[in-house]
């Protein structure tokens, strides 16, 4: 088994994470995507989307994106479960972990395709433009969210309440990646999400 | 156990076709959203996001996210398996059914948004505009889509090969949505969406 990554990408850094919390390692590969090394005609042959994280199996089988590796590593490895402990534990977190993907990963991606000079010119290389108002129109709904987000975390250690979850994997990567490359800022305010985000950063996975 | 759902949405149908499958039945209670029902305090009480499906257990507990009530059914009733029947088969149809979501669903969301008269004043209720821009860059990302989706369903039933799984179900709501709400057009060229598609249109559960 090795797990095709990259050190600046968020998606790989999820389960990064998760190998972490389960206490296991996997051999790496680092693909440069710089030089679009995850669209040459050999990377496209295990995932024809040309995208990482890809998990490769001994037997040359893959597995393409992060919750899919992540779900069938929690297979292998059951404990702590991330993914939940029972249905209708599992059925939470799994709640939890769209929320926070639909709610603030897919606008989170929207500014950084529309709204970033790193982007620009991919964009242009699909023969596209970007589209400065959409990133605009998306920062709103991130604000949105974020007021949203830190009145659920009112009295909840971690996203899903207890115990540490997909969720916030999730949501530490995104948000992360979010204002470390995407030029979005928290409001300071929430003191939730602060609280929140200092609990889930100071875990020894985050180093991963 | 109830469903709150409503006839008009594709996420719900989401959940009534994996119930269809699986040959249960749940009561349901139609959430009407043109009165914005979803939005109400009593109804927010229930799900903080104001959005349909949602499950009401018989204890009060509710599961938002039409995935994660799927999810939680699929634990109640195992047979047949439309989540995948071991570690890596689940593995498979978790990855095909988000390549479906964030490939198709999210520009169509994003064309549903910016480019329909229906959602023009809920996006002005909420103090935004649309950006026609954005919708016309997304419609050109799910033509890329459909041209890619359509390689991959060559010399294959279904969309993870066999069985008939979640990706299917979320497929092919999305696309009818697309189609008959959101004014895109699938190129009739792409000979293997096609004859997918008319192959799980045709499923009795379909109808649901």
């Amino acid at each position: 088994m090795k797990l095709y990554d990259s050190a600046i990408a968020p998606n790989p850094r999820r389960v990064r994470i998760f190998l972490a919390e389960k206490g296991i390692e996997v051999p790496t590969v680092q693909v440069d995507l710089l030089k679009r090394e995850q669209k040459s005609e050999e990377f496209k042959r295990k995932n024809s989307l040309g995208a990482i994280p890809l998990l490769e199996l001994d037997d040359g089988q893959c597995i393409a994106e992060s919750v899919a590796i992540c779900r069938y590593l929690e297979e292998l490895h059951p404990e702590p479960a991330l993914f939940g402990r029972n249905a209708l534990e599992r059925a939470h977190f799994e709640m939890w972990n769209r929320r926070v993907e639909l709610g603030l990963g897919v606008p989170v991606a929207q500014v950084w395709i529309h709204g970033s000079p790193y982007t620009a010119p991919l964009v242009a290389a699909e023969g596209g433009a970007q589209v400065p108002a959409a990133a605009a129109f998306n920062r709103e709904i991130i604000a949105r969210f974020f007021r949203w987000f830190d009145r659920e975390l009112d009295g909840h250690t971690f996203i899903a309440g207890e115990p540490f979850s997909i969720a916030d994997i999730s949501a530490l990567c995104m948000i992360d990646f979010a204002t470390a490359l995407v030029g979005i800022a928290v409001d300071p305010a929430l003191v939730n999400v602060a609280r929140w985000h200092a609990t889930v950063a100071a875990r020894p996975s985050a180093q991963a």
